[in-house]
C-alpha cells in the first residue's frame, strides 16, 4: 500500500507540490463550514500533518466519521503551509475512512488525560502524543545500546531467563512450573515432587544475567546482555517493576578504571544518540512534563564524571552540615538523597563512587587489600541517584570461594561459576544498568510504569 | 589495562613492527627446546595469534603453566610471519600467566570434542572455536535485525513476558507464581486461591508478543519485537527449545504483499550482514560442519523468492509423483519434507506460500472472500523448511469476533485486543521469525541446542 510516512512529509523537500497519500489516525478535527482541518498522526513522529478539507468538495455527511481516533487514508497535494507552526500541509482530494472511533466510547478524546488514567488504558496509550514520544525514545535508546557495544567489538549474549540457580542473590524470584497446582504430585515425604516438573527440579525467572555473562566474557572477551529481568518484590513504588529490562556488559582484561571509562562513555553515548535522533519527542516531553529536561541531559553529556571513593564521599556528606532523612556514616548503604546531594549540590557533576564496604556489596566483587572494601563502582546521576552499579570481579579462586562460604551461598549452584576461576581465570569487570532507569532519565518521566509499554507490578499483569 | 585485541593484530597494518600487549587463552602449545609456539585466542575472532617464545629467553619452568585453557598476558613485537597460514605473529618479550588450567581437570583439551559432549559443558563451550564462531554470528545477526528495522523507521517494542492472557493459542505455557507450593492457599471450594498470588490471578510466560505488537503497530505505525518466548511442550527434538528468542514485526497500512516484500528483504539483509561481518566464523563453520553452507547462503540472497498460493503448492506436490512420508492433500498442514521439496527440488529457490486453509491457521488472520482461506504467508527455506510465518491481520471487528466465537476463545482475555478493531482499525500485517532458526540456517548447525548459549529443554535448566 503506497504511502508517505508523515515524518517524511516534513523532511523530504522534494515532496512539496506533489500528490501524496498519507495514512494515520485523527488527533483532532476543527474548522467551519468552508474549510475543515484534520490533525493526522501515523506514529512515525510526534508531529501531526494538517489535512485541509475544502468543504466545496466534501459533504458534512462524508466527514461525520472523521472523529478523534478514527483512521484515514488521504490523497492530496502537499503544499507549504501558512498556518502558525506548520511547515507543510496536505490539501485533500480524497479521504477514505478505514476505521471509526465512536466518540461515546473511545477513551482517548482530545482533552489531556492524566498519566494515572492512561495507565489503566495501557493498551491504547501508545496512541497519545506522550506515550508515542516515550516509546520512540525508548526504541532509539535500545538501538543506541546495541550500536555502542557492537561498534566496540562486544558480543550480544542471550543469558537464560529460566534458571535453576537460586543464589543469584539480587532479590526475590518468581517460580516457573508446569505442575498442576490443584493436583500437585507429592513425594513419599508429602512435599512437592519436583522430579515431575518440566525441568525435573524447581526453576525460577532470572534476577540477573551477570553470572552467565561472566561465562561469556571469559570466552568471547567482551559481551553484553540486554534482556528481561524479574523481581518478585512486593514494592509498589514509582521506581520498581516486577519485570524490567537490564543491560549487563562484562569484559575480560578490564580493571575498575576501564570499567568506569566504559560506563561513562556508554551513558553519554546513549543520551547523545537520543538527543540527536529524538529531538522532537524530547522537546515535546520537556515542554509538557519537565522544563529542565534538555538542560539536565546536556549537563550529563558535557561534564566529566567526578570519581572518588565511598570513604571520601561519606566524609563529604558527614562534613556537609546538610540535614539528611537517613543518617550517614561509614558502612551505611547510601540513599538517593545522599547520592543526589553529592551530584546536585556538592560537585554539580555526575559522580562515580568506588570501593564500597564489602558488607553492603555482592560476593563476587574484587576484594581490596584493606580487607574492608571491594572494587565496586556506582554511577550517580542528578534526579535519580544511582543509574549504574558494577565492579571489578574477584578473579582469585580461593578468595571468591572463601567469600561464598562466609555468606553461606549453596555451592551446588555455584560450581559452574567457580569454573571460570579454576580454569584460565583473568581480571574482568562489568556493570548493570536498569534500562527503564535510563528511559526515565532521558524522557523526564517520574513513574517507571510510564516508560515500559505494559508494566508488571504487584496485582497488575493486564494486557 | 592496555592491550590490543587479536582481531586488530590481523587488521591494523600500522601495528606491524611495534611493541604490543595481547591477552587471551591458550589454545595449544607446541615446539622444541629452541622455540615454542603458543596459539592464543581472546574471543575477538576465531583466528589465533601465534606467540613465538625464544627458549634462550624463557625457562621450561616458566612455560610449564602455559597449557591449553590457561590465560596469559604477552608483551612482544608484532612481526610478519613466515609460517603457513599465519600473517603476523608476536615475538614474546614477557609472559604473565593470569590463570592456569590444570590439564588433569580442564575439560576442553585440544582434541576435538563432539557437540554432544560440549552440550554438557555449556558453561565452558563458548571457549571452543566452534561455539565462539556460533556466538559471534548470533550476535551479528541480532544486530543486523535491529539495524534493518531501525533503518526503516520501525520502533522496537518490548512486549510483556509475564502474561495474564491464556489464549495466545500458540502452545503450552509455563505458569509463573509466588505461591508457596508446599503450603498453597485454598479458597472455600478447596481450589488454589490465586487472589493471593503475586498478580492476583494466574499468570504464565508469553508464547508470542504479537497481540501486544498489534497494539503498538496501530499506534506507532511500525514496530518489531525481539525477545524471549516460551513453550512448555515436552518435545525433545533438534528443532525445539523451551525458551527461545523471537522477532515479530507488525506494520499498519501493510497488506500481504508489503509483508512478503518486508520478509524477503529482511532475511536477505540479515544473511548478507553475517556474510560480510562474520566471514572468518562462517568459513570456519563451513569447513568443519557443512561444506555447502556458503553456497546455500548465497543461494538465498541472490534469488527472488517464488510466491504462490498454498493451493498451487499442494497441486504441484500432488502432481509431482514424489513419494512423501506424510500424505499431501488440500487442507493438510504441510510438513518439512513438502516444503523442502518445493524449495530444493521443484523451484530451486526460496518459496513464499500464501492463502492457507483457515482451519490450519490462527484466528487473527484476514479471511479471504472465498470463505475457505486466510491471507497467511510462510517463507520456506532450503534445509529447514518454514523459517517465517505471518499474515495480513483481520481488521474487521465483526469478522474477527465471529472467528473468536467460532473457536471458543475466551472473550474476557480478548477485549483489549478487540479494541484495536473497535477504534480506528486499519489494514495491518506482520510475521514471526524464531531467531534460533535463523542462526541455525546461517551457521549450518543442525541442533538448535547448539545455537543458543544456555539451552532450556525438558529436564534441562542447567547454568
Amino acid at each position: 500500500m503506497k504511502r508517505e510516512k508523515i515524518i517524511d512529509l516534513f523532511k523530504k523537500a522534494e515532496l512539496i507540490g506533489t500528490e501524496v497519500t498519507v495514512m494515520g489516525w485523527v488527533r483532532t478535527r476543527r474548522g467551519n463550514k468552508h474549510v475543515q482541518f484534520v490533525a493526522l498522526n501515523d506514529g512515525s513522529t510526534v508531529r501531526n500533518i494538517q489535512i485541509v478539507l475544502d468543504m466545496t468538495r466534501f459533504s458534512d455527511e462524508q466527514l461525520k466519521p472523521i472523529t478523534t481516533g478514527s483512521a484515514l487514508r488521504v490523497d492530496g497535494r502537499l503544499v507549504e503551509s501558512m498556518g502558525k507552526g506548520q511547515t507543510v500541509e496536505v490539501q485533500a482530494d480524497n479521504v477514505l475512512v478505514y476505521g471509526t472511533a465512536d466518540p461515546e466510547t473511545y477513551p482517548l478524546q482530545k482533552k489531556g488525560h492524566t498519566l494515572e488514567f492512561l495507565r489503566e488504558k495501557a493498551h491504547l496509550r501508545p496512541r497519545t502524543n506522550t506515550f508515542g514520544a516515550i516509546l520512540r525514545v525508548r526504541s532509539a535508546l535500545a538501538f543506541a545500546i546495541h550500536r555502542f557495544f557492537q561498534e566496540r567489538g562486544f558480543f550480544y549474549l542471550n543469558t537464560p531467563l529460566i534458571t535453576g540457580s537460586d543464589c543469584e542473590g539480587a532479590g526475590a524470584m518468581f517460580q516457573v512450573t508446569t505442575l498442576p497446582l490443584n493436583e500437585l504430585p507429592k513425594t513419599e515425604d508429602g512435599v512437592v515432587d519436583y522430579s515431575k516438573d518440566f525441568f525435573g527440579k524447581p526453576t525460577a525467572l532470572t534476577v540477573s544475567g551477570q553470572l552467565e555473562g561472566e561465562l561469556g566474557a571469559t570466552a568471547l572477551g567482551a559481551i553484553y546482555t540486554f534482556g528481561p529481568t524479574f523481581r518478585a518484590e512486593n514494592s509498589n513504588t514509582p521506581r520498581h517493576l516486577s519485570e524490567f529490562w537490564m543491560i549487563e556488559p562484562e569484559v575480560s582484561f578490564f580493571d575498575i578504571t576501564d570499567n568506569m571509562d566504559l560506563a561513562e562513555a556508554f551513558v553519554k553515548y546513549c543520551i547523545s544518540y537520543a538527543l540527536e535522533n529524538c529531538r522532537d519527542d524530547i522537546e515535546f516531553l520537556a515542554e509538557h512534563y519537565d522544563k529542565e529536561l534538555i538542560e539536565r541531559l546536556n549537563f550529563v553529556i558535557s561534564n566529566d564524571f567526578v570519581r572518588l571513593t565511598y570513604t571520601e564521599g561519606v566524609k563529604i556528606l558527614e562534613e556537609s552540615g546538610h540535614k539528611f532523612e537517613f543518617p550517614v556514616y561509614w558502612g551505611a548503604d547510601l540513599q538517593s538523597e545522599h547520592e543526589r546531594f553529592l551530584v546536585e549540590e556538592y560537585f554539580k557533576k555526575p559522580v562515580i563512587l568506588t570501593d564500597y564496604p564489602k558488607e553492603i556489596k555482592a560476593f563476587y566483587m574484587k576484594q581490596n587489600e584493606d580487607g574492608k572494601t571491594v572494587r565496586a563502582m556506582d554511577v550517580l546521576f542528578p534526579n535519580i541517584g544511582e543509574i549504574i552499579g558494577g565492579s571489578e570481579r574477584e578473579e582469585n579462586y580461593d578468595k571468591l570461594l572463601a567469600r561464598i562460604e562466609e555468606l553461606d551461598i549453596p555451592m551446588k549452584d555455584m560450581w559452574w561459576y567457580l569454573d571460570t576461576r579454576r580454569f584460565g581465570t583473568v581480571p574482568h569487570s562489568g556493570f548493570g544498568l536498569g534500562f527503564e532507569r535510563l528511559v526515565l532519565f532521558v524522557t523526564g518521566m517520574t513513574n517507571i510504569r510510564d516508560v515500559i509499554p505494559f508494566p508488571r507490578t504487584p496485582n497488575n499483569a493486564e494486557f
